[in-house]
């Protein structure tokens, strides 16, 4: 398998984890919990570009990862998004939002700029999710 | 089974046809071909609503219709997304993107005004997605 994780998305998350198919990681991004789901699978641009059974697994890691983040964050909206309109690589988001967040009710990619993490924040967030995931 | 499809939505979209979870309907805006999926069950808010049966068969008939716009528009972009800020009842967009659209590379969600579509090009979409799906 000759996956490599698209440059940008590894520059941008912190990982989390791995699943079974995806690489989860966390988007610097403090202004939003937020998860990206990568299949680590080479050439993968579409969903559909997935055969079924991966398809299913995929979405199927999703459905973990957002009731990982609806159980720390509860009450809370879940955006799922699949763009790929700037990076290629199939890669899943999930973002937790509020309506006082910096983007309600619009979504959340490509508005105002990335707010970096204070470092303990993203390690207890990581931990936090891990604890759900692993 | 009580399923009433959103007012909102209703009014923003053609009816295209149901498959057997979703409804299906191209959202009346011109400048995207751009449809939506709705799972026709009540009190649904997020896609961890659903169980695992329903997950797998919404997400089945989002690719179904994912390959129908690619083969009625080949070479485009898919953007896949479910955010539901505005309106809560889950409904999952697919949105054929290009590089000249009135909102890439960003999200077509709440950018700009959507623009009447002349009835027979409205006509001829739902024809022909009619065609692939049914």
């Amino acid at each position: 398998m000759n996956f490599q994780l698209d440059k940008r998305l590894a520059k941008d998350t912190a990982k989390v984890c791995e699943l079974n198919l995806c690489y989860v990681g966390l988007v610097k991004d403090s202004r939003y919990p937020w998860l990206v789901l990568v299949p680590q699978l080479e050439g993968i641009i579409e969903v559909s570009d997935l055969d079924d059974g991966a398809q299913g697994l995929m979405w199927r890691e999703v459905n973990k990862c957002s009731l990982a983040l609806q159980a720390i964050f509860p009450g809370y909206k879940i955006n799922l998004g699949a763009l790929g309109n700037v990076v290629s690589q199939l890669h899943i988001h999930l973002v937790v939002r509020h309506d006082e967040d910096a983007a309600w009710p619009g979504p959340v990619w490509g508005k105002g700029e990335a707010e970096p993490y204070d470092i303990a924040v993203l390690e207890t967030r990581i931990e936090n999710l891990q604890r759900k995931l692993l």
